[in-house]
Order: structure tokens, then C-alpha cells, then sequence
């Protein structure tokens, strides 16, 4: 990913250098495995820990002459290694090792983003409780459809997060998977304890059944479910980006002091944090696709999968984490304004509370069918005129008609409690 | 598709019988072609037409039996055939039949899609034209920018079609090409000359090389193309969704007489068509992934993008018809408030000419950098209030400033026609 | 989804009629929960359930008129119904209806599809079982790797199954939501307790909050998973087509006695069922997209999921369904060569041992780089040959070789029954 | 795109510094017309070039303080031109200037991806041409099915690569459009002449009409493209991989001295490269369905592009040229094995001679029908058989049946010449 879109602490989780380290990691796990069976001497991992040497540079410089990572990963490893080194990645096919660490590698993002996305529904919940009793229309197919309250709109926000989290946790589960199983997973050379054993020490299950590699299909889960995750971002930041517009107005992203929205028009104020989340959606979506393609590996693999996940993987998770980075600094500054949204909801004179009028003439003995036809019939006089008001319409029509209390919020908000209630968090 | 997004010219092309039609008219001009070159008896391929019988009940019956469409076809097609059926089918290869004849009812479909094109980018330039010169406030961002005219709005949907109608215009040549080369496409049993003839008489060019199939590229472009060209309605839809925002309502959708936008609300009016524009969009950008992983199939062909053609070549050529229905449609009942597009162009109090103000203090002798930032300033201001506006805000700062004509939106629109005039259309 | 690839099953339960029953099960639901809750008279619900009426094509003529399916189905449903009328569809926005029966419609298809599923794993495991100590050469990049079990190869089948149904079954869970919160999920119209009780009868659990219609990442969640499982019926549909080259020959998918696999070449025998399954996965991969591009919806929702979701959820569902149906044919009828699997280990003259051959030479004390240059030093020479083999290349460079057992296939097996026991199954 | 994957010259291409001197570049040219159409001073454009600063660094410090990334260059580009800073950037709208200046990267980028094709097509040709003879096994479905030419295989390819430079050369004048036309499309604070003149200087075509920016139609059109080529280097990998596969061993993409497959054994050889394309094809298929997205932008354009295109645009012309990389080192050192080809045709005893066996019973009196038949039953017992042949079995059941030269493989090849001949090639 560019660097512009790369938290440090995703860059860091994905370098060259945290890589070999994790590749150490299980190097290492799988030789106290052997050695708690015995099968190799006593302390031969601590030595080896000792003596092991993680030159990138010299890596790449090998991994050039013979075309393959672990390999150069080993030679250069084992350089000062001596004795030792005929205990380094014995009984092991590379997949073992960069399967393994790929899984931890994962799961150490997804503890970085959960954590990062605790913060953000922090923030939200807090926002939805400052804005519980906040009326503001509610809009279907963008146009106003019946009052609501904007602590509302920001818990359906909470919950979009809540189930993102939990779905990166069942995720987070099922991509807790190691594999040492030798070249084609049969464990030929290695017994399964010592896959066993070496997995618990890095946090990791043993893969049920694994053919060279962990099975794909747990991989695109992963990804796929980012995609519907980043889908939810999307989700707020439409809905922000919509509530910008300058005839709405009704909220607005951060934007600070010494910020210019435009190189041309100086009153120029853009959601363009909302906006990139939206092409960060496009991206994570675009990526589940390479993912799922991934699956069908030919045999007991191949190694097409390889190169896509060098490349999605960092990249997917990196931009889920900046883009909480992005809403949580949104969420912390969101401008809302109470009084435009109390505003829109008058804007087209009564036509909002159609439905409660024509609730009201069906208990006053109407047919549904009947006042359905009056309602709309007066509805489409108002919304053709700037002047006329929906009530007033109604009464022309039906004098006994009462008005009265007709076009309050209040009852909108009546069950907003209660749903509050659900979310059982403690502010 | 379902019948209910199936136009009956589309279903028409797509059915059964159709496509068992373009089989027997790939069968007969091969046949024909074999007569051309003497290499069977003259008149075999009119009284092969006679004799051929084309139930498809029958041939779906044996094709369960079989297991082989095309085999199903050619038993039923020359059941009554006698002698004549030693020469049908000769020399060909299943695929030389089904490639050759899918390549027909994709230029038939394009076409017919073309055709509508026409009717549509008429019906658009028209209302361009009628709209040519009423202000409309841009927007960018969602926020307001600067003004321009529908008219121009509308242009821009207008060239987005042209373009579409220009590539799809390209991709109907790429894709009328036909292959009778045989199992393995080496002419085998079957001299370049039959393809050559056939071809021809088929309206098709003949594959430069094939192999068992066309290459699926081809097809891969096609479907790709057509992804594009209905990103290009939606975008056109999705601009119409936010002009009939309540807020916004400069446009609208055609809206029936007896139309009802809402089982509970009376007073919804929704711009249900073009969000059915944006659904159908996100389907053939689905529709194209899948053709793009039809690209790589095995050795001389496998048979894998088979089943995913038999649906989505029939489902995007229609949904992309369909939508061609939808938008002549809206474009011919569009219903356009230059009322309300006034109203909101002055709605921000003067804000949106903050760039002509900008130039102005620049041309006044202000360097480019302070007046951006006395421009900004002043619009912070003016956003944040519901009463200040622009002008006067720069006045209190810069008395000398000449607010004279600086709010007339006519300088916005003094290169209309020359844009108008690119668009060489006699309406 | 086209007849061809409709399972009887499938099309039952996303047929128009399926529908309305089901949306006509969501508003009685609603009615007795009025009635349990006594807000409409004791009865109701049953009389209108006697009186409602469900002609379909009636419907389908009044929602050409109102252009609402909803309002028509409402408006059908209750034309004999008199009185009761008033109480149907009260309090009650179309997506109430349309929503809550679509997670019906949705868990009603998971549940066939998780019985098929059963079935075929029935049969997966009982093959992985039968084939359990067959020895087969495992291949990593489509090149020999180390000798495995066919078993083992099919146990991963089962796992990948046994994976897919496990997500099936969250996701079932997961998408068991309903919503009666009204126009803009507020509950202005409708207490909430009406929602508990209604969804509870129809077998789903309140959607914990909704806006007008349940949020879109849950059936993107869904649909994703498809995508994700049918991945997974690729990979083995691939395994299959690979093993069945003509070179490899190892097992075939069945064929039967009528069958014929070319129009041109009756020798024949093609693994098109497999192949019809990797186009069927690149169909549903292709829906995920347009799931996931449903959930941004804007708003308390707009429409634009409807059309995508009209297609693609009946569309997914039943091509999985139909997956299974095929992958249940394959599994019963595929022929396995065990012989050419034998034949197809030593074909390479002993290479395949290779890694056997280092770690013995490692044992004998070589250093793991020596014995590695060694060893594929020679290598390369057997690959270059038609007669030499490994064991014999090893002995020339180091006498002293003991190749006793060298090319033993048992060890390779040793761990397999162990693998087994994972998959706790009573066959 | 990660390191790895990023040849140097596409690193060089999209820099931040090439991008900033893209962007001086359209600044220059529009201060150029300016000049030429006596709107500001001779000389300012030349004197502008001299004074202006380029300072990496201080952009990004700037942009972080602004928030804007074009005007950051602005300030700091004109932070030492004094008086010539009022006409740097006058009248122009940031996506004047980042959008000619994008379509100028992707042309240079798309030239030199040009260039890479024809080396890469030129090894192709001459590769087909050497081989032009050599039989091999014509497969589909996998399956052998009948003879052709090894060349003929090798020039599907190039035909693959022809229509992909076609494409893309159809692309590169798509792309090559400028617009210099203002906020919002209608060059309010610029004349069309100072477009027509700097688009020309840039090498660029004015955009015929555009909004804020160019339309995205045209960018995702150039994306989409990408991933139709990538899919054509995939269907040549796969190709590769599969000839590569132990049991057929027809070719080998090269493997250098040095180089290890594996690290647990020594004797693999792996089709790697061809793997790597693989897995770059499912990217780029990714990136094309971020890039559609891209086309529905908000009116006259909402920013959500941007993130995507800083990616996708880069990744996608990158691991294109990358691919083309690869594929000439492949295609350069393919070993090409014509002994086992012509082994491998003979390795199923006479069967894929069966159209041929079938064509020459129909010739000697047979009906079609029963020539199949009689031959398929032949086809299956030789199948199943390992020694069994197929013109033997025929001549049990017809002994008049002429075996003579029916094993013949120089027929299959015939046309071969009549094919290379459409492909007007110098070598």
C-alpha cells in the first residue's frame, strides 16, 4: 500500500523485517517441539535462537541467486548457526514456515484493528447518546420519510461496527491456524505432536487437515469479510457525505483551521474523509475477488495464491485500519448542526406525517384504500406548490379532520429507549 | 433473467428456439460452403433446410440422454433428413456450431441494443438542448461549487452515451467472428475454406486463429464493455436520485397517475427507476468478473465458461437493454424545476461565487495566497450563519471591493454554445 | 436462473408464489401479535388468513398499475377479506413484509442446501474412507512432490465441506432476522413488541435495529459466503479435472452408458460436470460483487438492492444447491484408477524420494546444503533422462547409500489413520 | 505495488517527484496558451519554469498542513517565482492539472508497456515459427483430443498478445485526453482555447466535454482493458503449467542454474513464473472492479476516485508490465521438449485418431450414427485397457477397414502454413 494510506503500525506488522522474524518464530517453536519430544538435544533452540542471524539485505541478495525466500531464509539464518543448523527447518517444507507466520501475521493485525475498532465505537455510542432525543428526518430512497432522531441514525452506525467486530472475531478464529505437515501433509517427516506443540507456542490451532498449505478458502473468508466490513465504513460515510450537501447540512467532518477545500473556490469545505473511505470500500472489494480466486489452488498447491497475497493481505488490512484511523477522527469532530435538521424536517410542510394522517383517518372510519388516495392526492398538491401545507389540505377535504398535535416529532421518538436498551454498553 | 427485468426482444433472441435457429443456419452455410467448393452435391443444403426439424422438446429430451446439447441438435435436426444427413454436421466440431452461432446472437442483441441507444441519446440531446441555457448551481463534493446549466448537466449524459454507443460499436466487430476450424482448430477435417465461405454468409469474419473455441478474450471484452457502459447509467441515474432528493428537488423521475411510492406514506414520490438503474449496474459489474475469469481456459478449451455464458451472456445484454427501456423513459417524463434550480443557487448566500471574487481581488491587485485566505475566512463565516452573505462579508474587509454583478450567474454560461457545438447532432 | 441449472427445490422456493405465501405468513404473523397484544379484536388474524386471497397474476396486473409490489399484494390480498381489511398490513411499511420474508425465503434455501450438503458428505467421506491407504503421488505446482493417499486427498474434500458447512450454519443464524419497525425503523407505527412476537412465529429473531429495511451487510455477509464455499467445490471440481487427463488418468467423474463427450471425436470422456462447476463458481463470485455493492444503501435505505437481490439470492442459492446435486452424482459415480495411481508414483524413476534421500543423507552426517546440492544435482539428470533413476544416481556419488526401502511408499501413509480420527464420523 | 514486483521504470513513472513534474508540466503549458492567446505576458512561462521549486519534501509537509495535495504544490512550486506566481495555476481548478496530468502517466505508461509487448510478441513469433511443425497433442477438457502443432499453439499466443496490443493501443489514444475547463466543467474563469492549446502541448486530446474532471468511464474502460490482457498472460501460464506438469513434461519455463524449487525437495522444478502471472491476473481482474465503481461519480464529481486510482492506476500498469517482464524471460528460455510431445500422442494407442477413424467408416458407407457408435464402443474398451489399440479393435468389427497411414499425424498439420500466413510477421 502507499505509504500515504499506511499506519505505521500496519507498515511495521508487514515488513520485510517483521516477516522474518515470524518466520523465526516458528523455525524456533518447531525445534522446542522436537526437543520436548526428544528428538533433538536439549537447548539446541536456545543456541540456535542465539546464533540465528535475520539479515534482510543478505536474504534478498540469496533469495535472487536461488529464487526462492525460505531458502535464502534458512541459508542466511543458519549462517553462524554451525551444529545447530542441521536442526533448523528439519522435517520442514517452507510452506510449514510461511504458513504458520502468515496466519500469525494476520491474527496480529486483526488484534491491532479490533483494538483500533473498540475506539471508534466508543466514540460512536458516546455520539449516539449525545444525539438520543435529536429529531431529524429519516430519508428513503433520499426522500423524507417520517422523523426520527439522529442518536438513532449514529446507533445503526454502532451496530454496522458491532457486527464488523463481531465478524472479525469468528474471523480472527478461524484464521488462528498453523500448519506443519510437511510438503504434501501427510507428515512424512514430521510427526503431527510436533505440529501440535509448535503451533500452541505461537497462539495458533493446527490446521485440521492441510495439504502443503493451509486450505485457501479460510484465506478469502478473511478477506471477503473485510470487504463487507469496509462495506459498512461505507455505509457512514454515504450517509455523512449525504448529510453535507449543501442543501442538507445537517452534519459535517472535521475540517481544520489551516485546511483548504479547493485550489479555486476558497468557500469550498468537501467531505473528502467520507470520500475516501468510499474508494477504500472499492479497493477492499476489489481485493476479496483476488481472494476468492485463490481458493481453487491446483493439487496439494500451487503457488498462484502467492503473489496475490503478498499484496492483498497487507494491503486489505492496512486499509481497514486507516480507515478506522479516518472515522474515528470523523466521529471525534463531527459537526452536527440540531437546528437545520429540525429545519429539514419542516421543509416540505407537513408532507412527512402522511402516514400518521392517514392512520388517523382509517381509525376515524375511513378505508385504508380511501384515505390513502385523499393523502396522496393532497400530497402531490403540496409538493407542487412552495406555500401550501399538508394538514390544511387534509381539512379542506375532511373538516372534521383534527390537527391538532399532527405534525409533532415526539411520537417518533417514543420506542428510541428502547432500542437504546439492546446495546448494552456502558458509557 | 427474470421475466420481470426481460424485455420481450430480448427474451426473443435468448430463446431456445432462437439459438437453435442460429445452430441449423451455422449448419446449412457450411454445407453451403462445401457446395461452393464442390466438395458435396449441389442442392444438399436447401433440401437439408427442408428436411431439418428443429423440436426443441425433442432435443432437450435426447440431450438428457446424451449428454451433449449440440449432439441432441444434430440427431433431431436431421431425423428426417435420410441421406442428406451424411453431409450435415461434417467435418465440424461441436464449438465450430455453438461459438460461431453465439457470436450471431451477440451481434443480434448488440445491435437491437444499439438501435435503443439511438432512441435514448435522441431523446437526451433534446433535452439538452431545451435546457441549454437555465443556471443550475454544480456541485462537487456534494457541496456547491460554482454554476452552469442543466443544459451542460445534461450534455454530459449525453456524451457518456455516445461514448458507450462508440465502444459498443467496437466490440460489435470484435466479437462478429466466427471459427470452423475444426476439434482442435487446425482445419483437420475441414479446409479454411468452408470457414472462410461460411463466415461470410453468416455475417461473421472468420477467426485469425482459434483454437477448439473463439478465444474467450473476445467475449471477456465484450462483457467488460458492457460493465462499463452501464457504470456510465448509473451514473446518470444516481445524478437524477440526488437532484429528486427532497432537499434538492430540481428533478424528477416520471411519476404515474396512479403510481404510489409507499405502502404507509402517502406523500413518497421515489426515484425508484434509476435506483433499479443502480442495482442492474452493480450486476453486470458482477456478470463482468466472471467473464474476465473466463479468459484462461485449458489446452485447445475446456468447457468451464460454458455454463457461465449460457447466463450471463443472455442476462447483460438484456439487463443492459432494459436499462436503455428505463432510461428513455425517465429522460422522456423527466419532469425539471428551473425554479427550484434557481432557488438553490442562491441558497448559500452568494458563497459559490467565492472563485470569481477570489480573481477579482487577485485582478485588484491582492496576491493570490491573502486572498484566498480573506475569501475563506469570510466564508466560514457566511456557512456558519443562516443570514450573512458573501459579498457583503468581503466589503466590510476590502471596501473598495465592487460587488456590482458579482453575483450574476451569466458569466457562468458564456461557453455553452461553443460546448454545445462538439456535439454535431441535427436535432 | 435459467431452467438448466434449476433444481425443482430451488424453484420452488423463489417462486412468485413461495413469495406471497411467504409475505402473507409475515402480515398474519403481525396480526396475532396485535391480537396476543389486544389491539385488534380476538380472530382476526384466522378470518383473514380464510379470506385472503393470493392470485398472482391479479397482482401482478395491479402492480403494473400502482408500480408497488407491495401495495398490490396488499391490495389483492385483501379484496374479499371486508372488514378484516383494516387490520391488514396496519402499521406496517412494504419492507416490514418484503424484508422479514426474505430472511425467510433465504433460511428456508439454506436449510435444503444444508441437507444436501449432508448427503454429499456422507458420500465424500465414505470415498476418503475407501481410498484411505491408496497411495497417489501428491503434486505441488502441478509437478510430483511426495506420495500421500488418495484418501487424504479426499479428506481434504470433506474438510473444505466440512468448513462450508459450518460457515453455512452461522450464516443461517445470522441472516434468521426479521424487522417490523416501520418506515424508518423508529417504530412509530408499530410497537416493538408486535416485531418480537411476529418474528418469533415466523422462526426469526428481531433485527436488533433497522432502519426501513434490514441492514445490507448481513445479506452480503451471506452471499459472500456463497462465493467463499462454492470456491471451495472448485477446488475440488479442479482436482478432479486434473486427475482425470489424459496423462494422469487417475480417477474419472462418471459417464454414462449413452453419454457422448464430442460431436466430432467418439473417444471422448470429458469431466464436464467438473468443469460446469468451476463456471458456477466464477458466477457466484461474480454476485458477491454486486452484494457488497448493496450495502452503502443511502439513507434509512434506498432501493437499489431490491433489483440485484431479485436476481442474484434466488441465483446463488440455486446454483449452490445445484453444485451439490452435482458434486453428489460425481461422488457416487467416480471412477478411480488405483492401478495408474501406483503406475503415476514411479514414474519418475525415484525422484519423488528426494526429500527421503537428504534426510538420510543428513542422518549419515552430510551437511543439509551438501546433501541438497547433491541430491538435485542428480535430479536434474533423472529429469533429463527416460532411464535413470534417483536411488541409483545417489549410490554412483556416495557408495556407501544404503537404498533399501528408498522407495517405499508405506511411510508416507504412517500418520493417515491419526488424520482421520480428527474427522470424528460414524460412517 | 510492492518492491518485488516493481520493475524500475514503472517505479520511475509513478514517483511523487514524475508526478510533480506531470503537474509543472500542465501548469507550464496552460501559462503557454495563455501567453499565446496575449493573456499575460510574454515570457511568464519560461521565466516561471526557471523560478520554480520542486521540493518533495516541503509538498508533503505543506499538503499536511492543507489537507490539499495540489495546492501544497501551488505554494511551494511558486514559493520562489515572486510576481510570476499570478499566473501559476490562474483560473485553473486542481483537477485541471491532476487529471491531464494522470492521463499523461497512464499514456507514458501505457508506451512503454507497448514497447515490452512487441519484444514479448516478437520472442513469441519466432518461438511459433521455430516450432511451426512440431506435432503435438491438440487437449481439451484436459483430454487429449486430436494432433496439431506445437507452433500453432505458440502462435494462439501471439495472437492473444496481438489483440492485446490492439487494445491497448485503442486504450492509449481513449486515455489521452486533457481538460482545462474549470470547476465544473464550463470554463467559467478560462477560455476552451487555453484546453485546446495546453492539451495539445501535452500530447493530450481536449476532453470533448467533462465535468470537475474527465469522465471515469474512460478510466475504468483503460482498467477493465488491464484485466482482459492480464486474463490473456493467464491463459498463456496456464498453458505453461499445465505442459509443465510431471506427466506430460512437453515444456519447461526456465530454471536457472542456481536456482531450488523447493526447500524440502530437491528434485522439483516448479513452473513458478507461470504461477506469478497467474496470481497477477486475479489481481488486476480485482482492480477492474474497483475501478467501474469509480464511474458513478456524485455530479459533477465527488472525490472517492482519487484513493483508488493513487493504487489501482499504478498497481495495475505495474504488474502489467511486470507480467510482460516475465513472460519474455519465459518465453526466451522456454525448453521445449518435442520428444515427449510426439510420445504423448501415441500414449492413448490410437484413440484421438478417432475422428479421423469415424470420418474415413462414414466415407466407406457407414451411417454417421453408427460409425459413432461403433467407435465410441472401440474408444471405452481401449481406455480401459493398457494395451489395447484403437485401429486394432476397429478392424475386429470391420475388417475391410484400411488401417494403413490412419496413425498418420502430418494431416493434423496441413494448414499450418495457410494459418502463420495471416500473421504478416517479418522474422
Amino acid at each position: 500500500m502507499i505509504d500515504r494510506y499506511t499506519p505505521k503500525i500496519m507498515k511495521e506488522i508487514w515488513s520485510e523485517n517483521s516477516k522474518y522474524s515470524r518466520w523465526l518464530k516458528v523455525e524456533l517453536s518447531v525445534m522446542e517441539a522436537y526437543e520436548e519430544l526428544r528428538m533433538i538435544p536439549d537447548g539446541t533452540s536456545i543456541r540456535a535462537h542465539q546464533l540465528a542471524s535475520l539479515d534482510a539485505k543478505e536474504m534478498q541478495k540469496v533469495e535472487e541467486a536461488v529464487g526462492h525466500d525460505v531458502i535464502a531464509f534458512v541459508k542466511v539464518a543458519t549462517s553462524k548457526m554451525g551444529d545447530m543448523a542441521r536442526f533448523f527447518h528439519y522435517g520442514l517444507t517452507s510452506s510449514d514456515v510461511v504458513d504458520s507466520a502468515l496466519s500469525m501475521g494476520i491474527v496480529e493485525a486483526t488484534k491491532v484493528i479490533l483494538k483500533k475498532m473498540d475506539s471508534v465505537m466508543n466514540v460512536v455510542i458516546q455520539l449516539a447518546q449525545r444525539y438520543r432525543y435529536t429529531p431529524t428526518i429519516g430519508r428513503t430512497h433520499g426522500v423524507h420519510a417520517e422523523p426520527t432522531s439522529f442518536g438513532l441514525k449514529v446507533l445503526n452506525w454502532y451496530a454496522e461496527l458491532e457486527r464488523a467486530k463481531k465478524r472479525l472475531m469468528v474471523e480472527k478464529e478461524r484464521i488462528s491456524v498453523g500448519k506443519i505437515s510437511g510438503a504434501v501433509g501427510n507428515y512424512a517427516n514430521i510427526p503431527p505432536e510436533v505440529e501440535k506443540i509448535a503451533c500452541t507456542k505461537l497462539g495458533l490451532k493446527p490446521c485440521k487437515i492441510s495439504t502443503q498449505v493451509i486450505p485457501r478458502d479460510i484465506h478469502a473468508d478473511y478477506v471477503s469479510t473485510l470487504a463487507v466490513i469496509s462495506g459498512g465504513f461505507e455505509r457512514i460515510a454515504t450517509e455523512i457525505r449525504h448529510l453535507q450537501k449543501t442543501e442538507v447540512r445537517e452534519v459535517e467532518e472535521p475540517f481544520s483551521e489551516k485546511q483548504r477545500g479547493s485550489s479555486a473556490m476558497p468557500h469550498k469545505k468537501n467531505p473528502i474523509l467520507c470520500e475516501r473511505l468510499t474508494g477504500i470500500s472499492r479497493m477492499i472489494r476489489g481485493y476479496s475477488v483476488s481472494a476468492l480466486e485463490d481458493i481453487a489452488l491446483w493439487h496439494e498447491r500451487d503457488v498462484s495464491h502467492s503473489s496475490v497475497e503478498r499484496v492483498i493481505i497487507p494491503d486489505s488490512t492496512t486499509l481497514i485500519y486507516y480507515s478506522l484511523e479516518i472515522l474515528e477522527y470523523i466521529m471525534n469532530g463531527l459537526k452536527v448542526h440540531e437546528d437545520r435538521m429540525m429545519k429539514n424536517i419542516y421543509l416540505t410542510r407537513g408532507l412527512i406525517f402522511s402516514q400518521r394522517i392517514l392512520l388517523k383517518l382509517v381509525e376515524d372510519g375511513m378505508s385504508r384504500e380511501n384515505a390513502y388516495l385523499l393523502v396522496q392526492r393532497a400530497s402531490m398538491k403540496v409538493w407542487n406548490s412552495e406555500i401550501l401545507d399538508l394538514p390544511t389540505e387534509i381539512k379542506k377535504e375532511v373538516p372534521s379532520f383534527n390537527v391538532d398535535g399532527i405534525l409533532d416529532v415526539k411520537p417518533y421518538l417514543k420506542h428510541v429507549d428502547e432500542i437504546f436498551e439492546r446495546f448494552e454498553v456502558k458509557v
